[in-house]
């Protein structure tokens, strides 16, 4: 089971309770430091000021969360898309982020063209690709659970997003990979090969928690570690035998549970959890 | 666009308002001939005057839903899953349906074995494939979203279903094959080149609904044809261009909307959008 050192949360698993100060004073204070901010709540302490806050209490930033969200419906959409997301790899780097997550997107409002909104997805990641690089910003291409695919990202599978990285990055230059949680991929029967095709050096961020039997709402109803029917040890096994150096990043929307409850219980049962059930 | 002569209607789209002698009735009345019945309704009317009435109407059946759920915590529940497949096969055969929908089932209680189930899943189609090659009733396999993989099918997509039936139909005997609702596979970046490789042979079913934007339900919030995100006209080309021949078969599971209202009006929506979104 893996060390404390390796955890890291993603500050929507106590969305209701914290603000950024307020989430990396419980995390630290629970011996947790590794976090993984959301934008608006960086965006609402400073980046500056929470790079502050972070080197105080020696947190590493396993990602931000979160880039993407790259289809529009014209083209200057598209284009007022793809300049978030040069803000957005400005604040990782500000930050000093491992990665920035992408979330990429999906169809434009009255739209039923997937492909087209796939094409978009990786002519936007291809437009700030260099950008990311010479920021030193890598790019996490996140695939999200299929039930996703029509409103928060077309791009579903480990298979896809990897397809994306080999057309955008056919030489491995670097600064584009995968983050991969097993909420979104446990499913997979092709998860075992694809972790294998993705190696280590796009292997960016590894997220996880578990999924409920039943599962009550799409979005808000995440399970933690040891609650639901992902074998994460396996996945974490594989993850680790591409040679992952990088944390484990709980990240739990719970809007009939955790989120609910004490922040400090959240995060000592995410540390509980981590040590036994990961 | 196609013909009402094409279109089914799965009576759980009509699952609130009619027990089968009345669904047989309100579609005939509206000029729908084709039928997909659940086992719940045959076995309370009865297959024999299930039949009695299908023919008076003149009828097609284009699926009884539904067989599987093979896996079980141990050996006497998957042989009860398996007899129970077999009486479902001679119930198909009995109401002259095309072929006998499997919903293969999934994880057993406290298992986390998701490639365990798939072989219990495999084993189990196996188990009964000859039974239903003898009595003419081809088992169609149908691939459910990757939001159901934990607890209803842990086959879920038709790349995976397909591998099913060439290892255990290598020899393409037929009796095998795959039942498509665009529901479940619309999202998959692999679905045109699977659904060419499925072949005319293999293409037992085809299903259809809308995947509404938000879905405020993993199980009962499916749209009817024109209200979602689905391209089904392009995903109906690419069957047809494998030469199906079988009916666009409307299931409808919507506790909130379709299921609250008068059932002839139900029907008589299905019988528009088949002819106007299909």
């Amino acid at each position: 089971m893996p060390t404390i050192e390796k955890l890291s949360i993603n500050t929507a698993t106590t969305k209701t309770q914290f603000d950024l100060p307020q989430a990396i004073k419980s995390y630290a204070a629970a011996g947790v430091h590794g976090i993984a901010p959301w934008r608006d709540l960086v965006q609402a302490t400073g980046p500056a000021e929470t790079r502050r806050l972070l080197d105080g209490e020696g947190m590493t930033v396993s990602g931000l969360c979160r880039g993407g969200m790259f289809p529009a419906a014209d083209a200057a959409g598209r284009q007022a898309a793809i300049d978030d997301n040069r803000r957005a790899i400005d604040e990782a780097a500000a930050i000093g982020a491992a990665c920035l997550v992408l979330v990429c997107g999906s169809l434009p409002r009255g739209s039923k063209d997937i492909d087209g909104a796939r094409t978009m997805v990786e002519d936007g990641i291809g437009a700030v690709l260099e950008e990311a690089r010479d920021k030193n910003v890598p790019l996490a291409i996140e695939p999200l659970h299929p039930m996703y695919a029509g409103d928060r990202n077309c791009v579903n599978t480990l298979h896809q997003a990897l397809d994306i990285c080999d057309r955008l990055d056919p030489n491995r230059e670097g600064g584009l990979g995968v983050a991969i949680d097993v909420y979104h991929v446990w499913w997979d029967p092709e998860l075992v090969p694809q972790i294998r095709r993705t190696g280590k050096q796009r292997l960016l961020a590894f997220h996880i928690c578990d999924w409920l039997i039943p599962t009550r709402d799409l979005l808000t109803d995440r399970g933690m570690m040891g609650d639901g029917v992902i074998d994460i040890p396996a996945i974490r096994a594989e993850i680790e035998a591409q040679g992952y150096l990088g944390l484990n990043e709980v990240e739990i929307f719970s809007s009939e549970d955790w989120w609910l409850r004490p922040g400090d219980i959240v995060v000592q049962t995410c540390v509980q959890r981590h040590a036994t059930m990961v």
